[in-house]
């Protein structure tokens, strides 16, 4: 949802790209394009763009623009969107799920971040320039470099958030260039029927056994806070695709791997305004929704199209709008007098989707329970047959997402199935393909970051497996990668702590002798909704963490051209038991509900403290507990013998002897010459 | 620096407070007013304001004001300001360090926040409403509701940072009312000549042996800066008097604790204009500043008063200012044209001054070592002095300012010594006055923050000690701020990681047991300069950890009514030693250049990890390596043997022993069981 800035690195979430990048086949020479020869060379991956950059330029003199500013996002901010709103793949032949494009009428560039600069200069032709500063103020310059004093620059404000707009605005300033909204898309008008439909399918009403409450509660709840409100607000205005769906305890399938569909509401202190393609509501969907009509629970239904005319026909009266200025776009926002506007950066629907209540709580950990079964008999799976050398990653990939698709109430995989063998795994973001899919063996590290749909939660896991002998610095990486998972796992905090202050926690084994990794630690996640549910995590936009909401904690280590490591569960902030207590509410720590043991072939127990392998006996114990039963239940005894065999209890010896040994190599040995001393006598 | 936010609690600094208020003498009922009799209660702390507040709003209607805002700090955004600058202070009898005031023509309200509201209490008479909401937002409505539509709104445009007007200009928008700037103080125009006079001390340079570099070459740095800076400012503007006074190795005594002299300097690529009252600077000063004159390398000297009519001259050319805003004032900022500006939140010179040279950080290093000498022979006194029922915190204070006197290049204290017996520890800001003052007993743990001003050098040290035999929550909450303190500053991490982000770490042993303490963690500190020097630190303004910065790390714990606990060294970001490398830069450490070893009394050696107690031992070392020399250099023999007593290593034992103990509990116990049965054969 958030471009990347200049702290790229840090911020970055994962599984946010739609094709693999595989370090091998093709040379890396002729692989990508090269402008500097005449003809120019374009690998087969390329794309030619000559006639859409001529026909968008055309269009661009018709409405008088000299550059017009294209992002990758959609009217909604989506981080995941649909193919009909993919106009920066179509223009360009990019693919990457991050980039800006700038046109003039005799150039054209891209930016976009360092994940993306190979995969760019495969898939662009040379009629683009490939800048690598894809920060606002960067393409400013360039822009005014560009585009002569007095001439227009274009966008279509529905597809930049307020903060974006903002930027652009404050870029220009001053130059005598003018930023113009322009409301009809003009990459649309070009792409014409080229374009994909838009989606048809059906928008549905969860069953109430998977709903954590009825959208009459949400909405009694959402306007008490609305009353509550020192500044009084008189309606909310929903933006996010994930926003309606909670809200109203809809789904349907406009968008890959999100369970959402086209939408925004207009909720106000005595109505609702539900904008929407009418006809794909289901009919229960329908009858749920107007059981209450006339009245201040009837949700009057709008067209999508209609939202913002309907917006600014409401913000003519005495009234004040409540919205999250992190995903609401300029287009929208602009319609509404700055004096009638309550910002924040999260709408309050948000901030209540992410506080999970105890229902929604008990249905998460239960498809977590169902998840684990798959990934364990998929980590059976790797063990029996990587050795044969019959799985590769694509088809690795495959199978996983069958376990998955075969437990109950599935709904397919929640992200694009991450399986990254050896160096492949090095790129943290890597998916494989049909065509280009590296061979599992047992001499190289295999990651695997999958994660499912299931109508009573979605899930995301990522385990690191090595079936051969790891070298001394892959053992040493994995081990302090899951050091930083159980620190961060077992921290206990106090009420209301931002999730940036302690994510070092999962990187300080890391850090302790040198090593670190460049994305995020964790983020949110929904009931049935998006794998990266904002606004929760540790980021430094993240809300503080409370009570109810469920976030990952995904540290990992990824070395350049040799492997890449990553250990990710999912868990719940809950209430900590403390000996003492400071203020009126209880201090929290986290509950891991992502049920799947480690990789004990790649744990090196001498660096673990006494705490952080009690720790982990103790998660063992639960797994044991909680995952033990559903197997036998569906008949997966070896899958069972595995998880026994996989969560026996680690000595805590190891750890008491390595004090031992630290104490000794610091010549101060009062436990080891005690043993010393001991043993002596014995012998003696 | 910086006004209490509804964060207030996380980022108050310490030592902010001017005047002690302890929790003893006269009873809470009459120590407070109280406006709900007839006549009014009044302590005799209180002021009568009737007459200054009725000339006030003579003035504001001469004016056309309805509201006349007033804040508690000076022109130059400064944390201690001159008594001739407590505008608040003198109108409402109130000397907290933080607060506005808001006076209407029938009312008169005070903002502070939670540290200060007995104290208010104490000093305000009844004309004064006490408002306990201190964020603008708040002070805002309080305004619209008090203030006609159409009415003035005003306030001294010099006195208020950009951030500030913007947010009481957003606060007002659209109401009708006019938020206006007067430059003329209304204040100051009521106050007339009881009003303090402008200091009129000596301005002078520092000898070339405590600078780190030559203002040429200071001056040459920046101008490199501007020269590489992608928008090519022409002109920083210098407006923080820390700036002025570190560019020109320049010092004065205008405000007490912090040796700078009221001034502004314009600095562009091709002159230098420095604002000062001419006649205070020092033969010298004036000649190292014009020796090059005329020249780029020429210091043109222009009264204080013209700052801002010469800044609105060279802003009317084609020219670019550079500054900081988060403490430039608006008084300044609104006279450069918006295209005009380049604005970070620190300027250049404000970065420039944090990552101190090698000579400097040699400076720093050694005028820790004096100090430490000095606040050793405070605790040998104590430890004598204080069975004997013969020191109060008074007293104390007066002791270890003395003692610091004696040392070697001092200037004094560099902030009003805290010196906290038992309860009044448990208010972080509390210093003592001759009225006031509680004895230090060998039953009560005792507090002191106090600090100095050298000519190499500034120093901040908290030292928490106790007699007697503490309680078992003292020693546990003592040892958790220890371990601290401790994890904090063994930390490894990468270049450019910023302070907010690691804070954490000198929590975390008390949030296990439910601890905390409502402070921020650390600032920056200078050369013979301020003892809060931003932008270093911890909090989430604060920049990213760079090697050679200084920073404080202060870690507490403070029980209500009880006790309170600190534990505060100043430490050097350092390069790190490890295995391993992560990009182009090593990692960076801290290095504890405060000397001082910590009471052996308080802590529980069976809470410290191995690591905790080899960094303890290490710390130790380097103390007796740097500290013992000068105590013997100085013939403190007694005060030397006390150093050796104090700093014996620890034994690791302990905590292997722990181990040992918690395996036992945990029922897993190979090692200890080991034990048992070699003991068990020994005795058959």
């Amino acid at each position: 949802m958030h471009p990347p800035q200049w702290i790229a690195a840090w911020v970055l979430l994962l599984h946010g790209c739609a094709t693999g990048w595989p370090l091998q086949g093709a040379s890396a020479r002729t692989s990508v394009r090269d402008c500097s020869v005449d003809p120019p060379y374009l690998p087969p991956t390329a794309t030619n763009t000559t006639a859409r950059l001529a026909a968008l330029r055309g269009t661009m003199r018709a409405h008088s623009v000299h550059a017009y500013i294209v992002p990758s996002t959609d009217a909604h901010m989506s981080e995941y969107i649909a193919e009909r709103d993919s106009r920066l793949g179509w223009l360009t032949g990019f693919t990457g799920s991050a980039g800006t494009v700038v046109v003039t009428q005799d150039k054209a560039a891209l930016w976009t971040d360092s994940r993306y600069w190979t995969q760019a200069e495969r898939q662009l032709d040379c009629n683009w320039e490939l800048q690598r500063t894809p920060w606002i103020e960067s393409i400013g310059l360039w822009i005014l470099e560009a585009v002569p004093a007095e001439g227009n620059i274009s966008l279509d404000p529905f597809l930049f958030s307020i903060d974006a707009w903002n930027s652009y605005s404050q870029a220009l300033h001053g130059s005598g260039r003018t930023l113009l909204p322009i409301e009809t898309n003009l990459v649309d008008q070009v792409w014409g029927d080229q374009r994909p439909p838009p989606a048809s399918g059906e928008i549905y009403s969860l069953p109430a056994a998977f709903t954590g409450s009825s959208w009459q509660e949400k909405v009694a709840g959402i306007r008490q806070q609305m009353k509550q409100h020192i500044q009084r607000p008189t309606a909310v205005l929903l933006s996010g695709l994930e926003e309606t769906a909670w809200l109203f305890n809809l789904r349907g399938d406009d968008i890959p791997y999100n369970p959402v569909f086209y939408s925004y509401t207009l909720l106000t202190n005595s109505s609702i305004s539900l904008f929407v393609d009418k006809r794909r509501l289901a009919a229960a969907a329908r009858q749920s929704l107007q059981a209450s009509c006339p009245g201040p629970l009837c949700v009057e239904l709008w067209e999508y199209g209609q939202a913002r005319a309907q917006l600014q026909y409401y913000a003519q009266g005495n009234v004040t709008i409540w919205l999250g200025t992190e995903y609401t776009t300029y287009g929208l926002y602009s319609v509404i007098p700055q004096e009638k506007l309550l910002e924040d950066s999260y709408s309050p629907i948000m901030l209540a989707k992410a506080v999970k209540n105890a229902k929604e709580q008990e249905m998460l950990r239960a498809a977590h329970v169902r998840d684990a079964v798959a990934v364990i008999q998929y980590l059976l799976w790797l063990e029996k047959m990587v050795p044969q050398g019959q799985v590769d990653e694509f088809s690795g990939a495959q199978y996983i997402d069958a376990l998955r698709q075969a437990q109950e109430h599935s709904h397919g995989p929640s992200f694009q199935s991450i399986s990254a063998s050896g160096l492949n795994a090095a790129l943290a973001h890597y998916s494989p393909s049909n065509q280009s899919s590296r061979k599992l063996s047992v001499g190289e590290m295999y990651l695997s970051d999958t994660g499912g749909q299931y109508l009573d939660g979605t899930t995301d896991i990522t385990r690191t497996v090595y079936w051969g002998v790891p070298t001394p610095l892959q053992k040493e990486a994995y081990t302090r990668v899951l050091m930083g998972n159980i620190d961060l796992s077992r921290l206990i905090f106090p009420p209301n702590t931002a999730g940036r202050v302690v994510e070092s926690f999962a990187r300080r084994a890391l850090w302790d002798v040198g090593l670190n990794y460049g994305h995020g630690t964790g983020h949110g996640i929904g009931n049935f909704l998006s794998v990266h549910e904002w606004p929760v995590g540790f980021q430094s936009n993240n809300v503080p963490l409370t009570a109810g909401m469920f976030t990952s904690i995904e540290p990992g280590y990824y070395r350049d051209g040799e492997f890449g490591i990553r250990i990710e569960d999912v868990a719940l902030v809950v209430e900590a038991q403390t000996e003492h207590q400071t203020g009126e509410k209880p201090f929290l720590t986290f509950e891991v509900v992502s049920l799947v043991p480690y990789d004990r072939n790649l744990i090196d127990l001498s660096l673990l403290s006494p705490e952080q392998i009690r720790y982990l006996n103790a998660y063992y114990e639960t797994i044991r507990a909680r995952v033990g039963p559903e197997l036998l239940r569906q008949q997966l005894e070896e899958a069972y013998r595995w998880l026994q065999r996989s969560t026996e209890p680690f000595p805590l010896g190891s750890a008491a002897t390595t004090v031992a040994a630290a104490t000794t190599t610091l010549g101060m040995l009062p436990l080891a010459s005690l043993l010393s001393v001991l043993l002596t006598r014995l012998q003696a």
